[in-house]
């Protein structure tokens, strides 16, 4: 079973995973039922708070967070006070971070957990909180506590829409996908709500991303899983090289459909394959996204070991100057070139080989000969492709996602709180 | 004596030297002869190619260069094969950066190299050669070489303005300045011509800067001088974190004043302090360039160590999320926490204070309660301080300076070599 014509597997960088096929009822999967609404944290009566709920008290859960030092308060208490290994319900809010707030955080954050624990009827401990938006200001907690209560009667199997929505900040687009999954002992289905475009950075865990499952999963399994996928995806990815204080990702299995995944069979490589697809899928939609981008790209560094093509990866993809041939369409490669050096330093003179679109234009660390007029049109794709060789003996292979940099992204961050 | 109604010492961030006066006669330290004109590298007529001769068989010179991995011919030429503590020469060309350009950039390097020995009369391993502009484009050696033949006639006293002007690319202002430096035995001269507004990095030398004094120095002394001047200068700004191909500065010391910098004097701290304030004075002109900068900011970041001090100085001035709300005037404090965070990863709770304009708005990682009103006012200026101090026992401080982020910046680099 493959998903032709699905409109979800876009980028030629994600191979639609073949035993998946895009669902259209949206209805989330066995045991969730999910929300979001407009409580009044953000101006213009748009969406900004959602639940989701699983209903199953089997529910196992894994969740990553954002490594950084400066981590916001919900993901302070979700990480060490709530158990991420059998999370029941998430809460999540745009508008405001609740980063950066001190005590103050903690508390909200603890009270906008206790309110989603009475709501769902399930001890605070087995809720996930996480809030995305401005840092430094206090969350408005009367109007959270009533958004939550507003949020019960809404609770429903077709809302993955509406929760998608209320986690949005500066997206463009929503991020979200429905899969079934063919097991041996049937169909399960799997579930990705997602939200980011800017602060968008290399390390671990990022953005908020939010995951269904009615599959049977140990907590152990759903953990591996989650960690293998997330660094294939998101870790991948870069829009301006900023660490958020937010990143979080919670994969829940309600177990509801009765079909376990079982360790090291070919039912964990499929369920495996779709998670991944549909995480590196949405991660691209997030560079995509990119506030404002207009092209991604895709760097792909081959070299003698994981230091140096790693770190020539994370050079050219977090490069202003990369990013802004990228957005003007520009066949640029001596910036390619830069960041590559300067991601190695003191290995002058580097025998170094650039590849843009399949066109040859570095060998040796020197210009090749090539057909500008196909470079110049290659460079105008919506995703463009390019592909370094590093000295020296050893066959390792590291990719980066990235979007461009141009005018939108600094109209959206240039005046973001004001 | 002092530089009172100085119009280059005109950063709160630089102390005009106290035995320096500015001259405003336009000539060169005695010894020295510059020119600068339209070779024909560059579309328009404007001048792109230019040299510095010294007439004096005792200069002494000390050169500083780019680290990067991938270093352009020039770099690899002078640095490898030409005298650096001896240089008599200096021949410049901006348009075209011969770097990427394998072995015959190597050999148009050389052939440069060699005209300019010719025209200055000396051997070519006495001359410097430094070329800023398009990478990956073999240089136009006919145009070179005929316009350095022109350059012969041009050569004079007060030709630094025409130099200064020949080494321009994106920047829009020239960056010179003449100073006098009052010491025991008399005046000397020092003069500084750079170019740099892009491609601006924190590591080691930085852009083009060529430094003349007809003072007497040793070259190992006139080495150690330019270290540690440059370490307080151009390592320390940033435009877009952009380690360039090229990067080159040469100090040259003609002599002929006759008056002796002694080591460990008086005479070389009073040197050093005019030599020192004029590089950094100069680079915070090229972070105020930074190709269509609105505004510079200084971050100072105190804590417990070199390490942890001069990651977060770099991560708050290579944020793309802090210079863009730099541009905006915007008071966004939670994006300098973010990049704090993100700097330190894995240190969360973090117990950072963090004060703009000292107006403190965080502290033990949270928001304080501060006039937002006075804030707001405050990052409207040209020149905005970040404060940061980092927990740990310890005392110590690194400053860093950089330019923000616009529209003007995403305008010259989207579109640059098309």
């Amino acid at each position: 079973m493959s998903v032709t014509g699905s409109s979800f597997f876009a980028s030629r960088w994600v191979e639609a995973p073949p035993h998946a096929i895009e669902a259209s009822d949206g209805l989330l999967p066995l045991g969730f039922r999910a929300a979001g609404l407009h409580a009044g944290i953000k101006a213009g009566g748009v969406p900004d708070i959602g639940m989701i709920v699983s209903g199953a008290t089997a529910t196992t859960s894994a969740a990553r967070f954002t490594n950084t030092g400066a981590q916001g308060a919900p993901v302070l208490l979700t990480r060490q006070q709530s158990q991420t290994s059998a999370l029941r319900a998430v809460v999540a809010n745009s508008g405001n971070a609740n980063a950066a707030t001190g005590e103050q955080g903690l508390l909200d954050a603890a009270r906008m957990r206790a309110a989603a624990a009475e709501l769902a009827g399930v001890e605070p401990e087995l809720v996930a909180v996480a809030s995305t938006g401005v840092i430094g200001v206090p969350l408005p907690m009367d109007v959270i506590e009533h958004g939550i209560r507003k949020l019960g009667p809404q609770l429903r199997r077709d809302g993955a829409e509406d929760f998608a929505a209320a986690i949005r900040t500066t997206d463009a687009f929503p991020k979200q996908v429905l899969l079934d999954v063919e097991l041996s002992a049937g169909s399960v289905r799997l579930a990705v709500e997602a939200k980011g475009a800017g602060m968008i950075s290399p390390h671990f865990a990022t953005l908020l991303v939010f995951v269904q499952t009615d599959a049977v999963l140990d907590a152990d399994e759903a953990a591996l899983l989650l960690k293998v996928a997330t660094q294939r995806s998101f870790n991948r990815i870069s829009v301006d090289g900023q660490l958020s204080t937010s990143d979080t990702i919670v994969l829940q299995c309600s177990g509801v459909s009765g079909i376990k995944v079982e360790e090291h069979t070919d039912d964990e490589r499929v369920f495996g394959e779709a998670l991944d697809a549909a995480l590196r899928q949405i991660s691209l939609l997030v560079a995509r996204d990119g506030e404002g981008a207009r092209r991604t790209a895709r760097v792909r560094v081959h070299g003698p070991n994981e230091q140096a093509v790693a770190r020539v990866a994370h050079a050219v993809g977090d490069s202003q100057l990369v990013k802004t041939a990228l957005y003007g369409g520009d066949p640029n490669w001596g910036r390619i070139i830069q960041a590559v050096g300067a991601a190695l330093p003191g290995t002058a003179p580097l025998d170094v080989a650039i590849e843009i679109e399949g066109i040859r234009v570095c060998e040796h660390g020197g210009f090749v000969k090539h057909d500008a007029h196909s470079l110049e049109k290659a460079v105008q794709r919506d995703e463009v492709e390019y592909e370094i060789w590093l000295p020296g003996d050893g066959e390792v292979e590291f990719d980066r996602y990235f979007s461009d940099l141009g005018h939108e992204y600094i109209t959206t961050n240039a005046d973001y709180t004001t």
